[in-house]
């Protein structure tokens, strides 16, 4: 019997995000496909800085966006993804910890060296990413410990993972060292062309029972049943899913179970600065909630709170502190 | 005889701010001044990272600043400083050059890294700023090249250059240079701590004719006269003076000749997120003014404008293009 010393701890690519604001123009030109996340190589990855306007670094990777804002929420939070011991890679575990997030995967000091999202924030606030894995995907089984993933009352893990083998097989070994010890395995979809690429193994995924609790916004809804038509989608999805919580942009969020269906609107914000990070904090609250054993609607409402805070500026890490804020807003 | 290539061309120390938000306490428990900048070592700048919350990375350096904002204003703009070839040094190159300035001066390959400060940002805005000069201490007057001087209508240095030996001899090459080409030499004082150690030398260059537009703000001000009577410092710095820009906070800006003072009020600001830059983006508007020929007035007012811009966000470089800004506020 292990101890809970953590309410959710994550495995994700552990990125740092280059951000630049950029004209739709730009995308067409270095064809991008916009809202989407790309990985890149190391030469397209210079091409596209060389091209991109002057940019801010702030840490990132889903995954860690949302242990950080579990930690905000005054969760207890832990984080494993990778890095190497170069600069970035210290501007990562520096920022997540100083987030209140536990991170003890050493960094390698060979290989690829930390991985970067090269993020354009177009007029509208929506962004386009475009994202040079490097040490992140060297995540492998090897930093998957029992002791660890048993310690924490949820597992979260990115549908990103899906892309390098390795991260795969770090991915099912923690799922299955969580359900040995009754903990709940949580995914998200990432992004619908991720969902594109293993739309067969993340329903097996779901409806095999390996997922507890599945995060999806609408498009990667859509993309996982292969419909236009959300409604349909949400059907087959309440067929499928234990238990899911999906996002609608400005139409809130939703929240099945096999018993209830319950619908929350989004937080106002008066400009969206940034999208990025917006689904990363919505399952940030929800998690907290989740563990904390609120209730649906409040979990989703903090989910909806702490997106609002994130798309308000640029950067998908909170700037202000969610307990706070959630206390000013009468949900905690 | 050179032909004009740049409005303005600066010189000054190549840094990369690292941005976290922390409370007063935070600058009493490490003994920081606040409002100040501290030159600090690298033993220190890891104690004070280490210590603090998540941050940002984004390029910064006072005169730097300035010149991606006269850049920013549609001003043809030049920067001089060295960084080294690592990470941050590459973040800064590109953001100076994406900002559309040209700045060619190759990085060092060996050598202490390129240099951070550490910012600190209270709640009510003010910045602590903790500076690790690196390969920034290494500009000397090897870097200097008269071709490049000769072509800039204004060199525009900072009193922060006076900290390093070499430094400052760059700074006396650049401005016997640019006076033997007729060019206008500004200097901004950059600190009331950094005018407590050259108070001496920075009054000799004014008086002496080295420099022809000084900017301070009120606090730098006063420290070189010491006193704590704006009006007497002013008065002693029309005496010896021939042109400068005086900015205090909230109370605006004055701008003062031999013929006439010039007051202009400020724009206002919804909030005050982080004071940084605010005295690096009023130089630059005015600086691009000055360059133009605008009037007194209209400069100190694109420089008032671009300072409210820099501290409406996390960071001292203009987020919107200035020159669009100061059409839609008629000033263009």
């Amino acid at each position: 019997m292990v101890n809970i010393r953590h309410d959710v701890i994550g495995i994700g690519n552990a990125i740092v995000d280059v951000i630049a604001r950029a004209d739709d123009d730009f995308l067409v030109r270095h064809q991008m496909a916009k809202g989407g996340m790309s990985l890149i190589d190391e030469a397209r990855a210079e091409a596209i800085y060389k091209a991109m306007g002057p940019a801010r670094e702030i840490s990132g990777g889903s995954a860690a966006n949302t242990i950080a804002g579990v930690a905000s929420f005054g969760g207890r939070a832990a984080f494993i993804g990778t890095v190497k011991n170069d600069v970035l890679g210290g501007v990562f575990a520096h920022d997540i910890r100083a987030a209140g997030v536990s991170f003890d995967v050493p960094a390698f000091e060979t290989g690829p060296s930390t991985a970067r999202s090269y993020i354009l924030v177009t007029p509208d606030g929506e962004r386009t990413m475009n994202t040079y894995l490097g040490a992140a995907q060297l995540l492998s089984a090897a930093e998957i410990k029992e002791s660890e993933i048993a310690a924490a009352k949820i597992l979260y893990m990115e549908g990103y993972l899906w892309d390098p083998q390795n991260a795969k097989d770090a991915f099912l070994k923690a799922a299955k060292i969580a359900h040995q010890h009754d903990r709940i395995v949580a995914l998200t979809l990432s992004d619908a062309f991720c969902v594109d690429r293993y739309r067969r193994e993340f329903l097996g995924l779901i409806k095999g029972g390996t997922v507890d609790l599945l995060f999806a916004n609408e498009a990667e809804l859509k993309s996982l049943y292969e419909t236009g038509d959300f409604d349909a989608a949400l059907l087959e999805l309440r067929r499928d899913a234990k238990f899911a919580a999906v996002t609608r942009s400005e139409k809130g969020a939703v929240v099945i179970s096999k018993e209830e269906v319950t619908a929350v609107p989004v937080f106002p914000v008066e400009t969206v600065a940034d999208t990025t990070g917006a689904g990363d904090l919505f399952a940030a609250g929800f998690l907290y909630g989740f563990a904390r054993d609120l209730s649906h609607e409040t979990s989703a409402r903090l989910g909806a709170l702490a997106a609002a805070e994130v798309i308000s500026h640029l950067g998908a890490r909170p700037e202000k502190n969610l307990a706070d804020l959630a206390k000013e807003n009468g949900l905690l």
